[in-house]
């Protein structure tokens, strides 16, 4: 590698410096509630501008351009989070910046990286088609190419956090870093093992999208095919081969979690926290909170990375949630079509402390008596315990239920 | 007033040391989304242990009593906030503490307030029932009830926010304070006027819950028959006479909100601010939000005052705000019944971009012709104009719809 191609702690320095205007230093706030034999810290990129800690990459890579650079302007491909740190970051430094998004990108994404000041430029099909014509728009005009992991200086800004987090927490003995394309743990591990090397930095992704695992256990990059997660930020199928390098050497476990943990992690966090998470911020909660890192008696510091749910999504995780917990359910029953079945089944159910949100009757299938009918029934409820009370309620009462 | 019941700057600055271990000194946030033709920061206490402010006088309170009066434990009476505040406020004392509650509290704050280290005895009935069982429990025990609000020692550490605040944000130039019994305000508007007359105070209430602002209004305390409102941290129907006092001669103005512009603000804090606030909470950003205070060109610090909101509840405020903005919407279509009318109309609409997350199909009604039924069906969309664009796809094809 050129000198200047390297990641070095001077560079993350530095980065810290040109950041004291644009980012934040983010709180670090203790959990109680997620601490159980070990403190729990939680560092809230979530909380950062833009709402992701991609900004520190991004604009500390922008500062670092000649001014000739600076003049041919920038250009970068994301769907997400990079999209508004290098929207933000080029405004910041007066540079033109062209974000090449895939079309079906959310509308709330688009919007606010145009409202960021960057010009946006939607491109039909995958990430994939959207890189590769970031790629030859950056052939074409000449304009810098912002990677949003494989890059020194990028890397640089993202490890920025690692320096805050030891002026924060000097007792630390853990951090657990969510991971995509591994910009983020790789310049944070490196700059925290030069200055503290007996804290140990975890990586954590997702299982259906664990192209870093994956390459951190077999010792060599590994592409994946596809990758399947509503963790979109950290959905990345080729991790950085310069990224993978300083993983490799100074990362001390990379662990997997699931989409329903990454749920619950989320919820916690939305009861317990008060933050919003997205599913790759919350990687990191969630691998703490099932414990799939050995952090017994640690002071661990968990890097919440990123906020930005669409709400469609943080909807449904809250639904889940409240399904998976006893606190909403739905009950069919099989109704004999006569008078007066409603109302008992109504009062029934109110009797016992539950709250119906929604009715609806359906017609009669081929497999029922053509005078029944279904009857489904969405109430909120307390705990599992008041769900079976309603149930052998109504079951008392002659009602058949269906689920 | 005896000089043991008056608010002084001393007992604030009291307050702000002893609260030094046991409260967080939450973070100022400022915010590019709510700032218009003024600077807009959030103070964070839905971010403080126990997710509310309500720790802070309760803490403070519970640190002046006698040893004797320590000796004999506490009481408290609450729904929320209050409780939890107490809890942990008595456990860090090492105060044996009762928390009464009516029984029909979320049962997620009963076990909150059990977890916090307090004996929670639940009371059958209203608010109302909880705090006359307190007051008799009181009388029999010799214990000392906390008062939520009413109390010189709760408003001074109710005031250690305003130091805070003057601390973190120099060139500050009004605050804007959620308002339900008055304790919060009293504190902070006493502490801030002290130090910088200059700042101005304001205070908001929910329209459906507005005793101190038509207290404010009429100037003579007055008590509400009934109150209505979501923001259930601040629906106080018997204002304090002291706060009232305090407040009367501070504050600098006093607004309403309604519910939803309440529901819009938490809606709005999740999406740009990743923060969770509840009902209570909220009220100021909602003001800031909606324009009720005179704030142009000025620095305002919008305290975010708790986020204890049920999660029942913010899944409602999510769905709603979902729906208003075009993001979530129900198409309810008269069908014929002949085969392949389902196929056509989920065709036209995925064909439109548009997500289908239920369906449901309802029998024909006593205006219909026999043969025809209703197809319900739940779709996600981007906007208002995918919306239109579905609907007019739909009619093109011969669909009725409607709603």
């Amino acid at each position: 590698m050129a000198e200047n191609k390297k990641l070095t702690l001077d560079k993350v320095y530095q980065a810290s410096y040109v950041l004291k205007d644009v980012a934040r230093w983010t709180d670090l706030i203790y959990s109680p509630h997620f601490s159980g034999d070990n403190q729990v810290y939680f560092k809230t990129e979530n909380l950062q501008v833009t709402g992701s800690f991609k900004l520190r990459g991004a604009y500390f890579k922008i500062s670092q351009l000649t001014d000739e650079q600076k003049a041919a302007g920038i250009i970068a491909c994301s769907a997400g989070n990079h999209a508004q740190g290098v929207a933000l970051g080029a405004t910041h430094a007066g540079v033109k910046a062209i974000v090449c998004m895939p079309d079906g990108a959310p509308i709330s994404k688009v919007e606010a990286t145009k409202a960021l000041g960057a010009e946006v430029q939607l491109v039909k099909g995958t990430y994939d088609d959207a890189y590769n014509y970031a790629v030859k728009l950056q052939e074409e005009t000449g304009a810098t190419l912002i990677h949003p992991f494989n890059d020194p200086e990028v890397m640089a800004g993202q490890g920025t956090i690692g320096l805050e987090i030891l002026d924060q927490l000097d007792k630390v003995d853990a951090i657990v870093v969510p991971v995509g394309g591994g910009g983020l743990i790789a310049g944070l591990a490196y700059a925290v093992k030069q200055l503290k090397p007996s804290v140990k930095v975890y990586g954590v992704q997702a299982k259906e999208a664990a192209s870093m695992v994956e390459s951190y256990r077999q010792d060599k990059l590994i592409n994946l095919e596809r990758v399947s997660t509503f963790a979109d930020g950290i959905a990345v199928k080729n991790p950085g081969d310069l990224t993978f390098s300083i993983i490799n050497k100074y990362v001390d476990g990379m662990y997997e979690v699931t989409e329903d943990e990454i749920a619950a992690a989320i919820l916690k966090l939305i009861e317990k926290q008060k933050l919003i998470t997205e599913g790759a911020g919350a990687v990191s909660a969630a691998a703490v909170m099932f414990n799939k890192i050995p952090l017994k008696g640690k002071n661990v510091v968990c890097l919440l990375s990123g906020g930005n749910i669409d709400v469609n999504i943080l909807s449904r995780v809250i639904t889940r949630g409240l399904i998976t917990s006893g606190r909403l359910t739905t009950f069919v029953i099989m109704l004999e079509d006569k008078p007066g079945q409603l109302v008992e089944v109504s009062q029934t159910i109110a009797e016992h402390g539950g709250n119906v949100v929604s009715v609806h009757y359906e017609g009669s299938d081929a497999n029922m008596a053509i005078s029944s009918c279904f009857l489904r029934l969405n109430v909120e409820t307390k705990d599992f315990e008041q769900i079976d009370q309603i149930s052998r309620a109504l079951q008392d009462k002659g009602f058949q239920l269906v689920e």
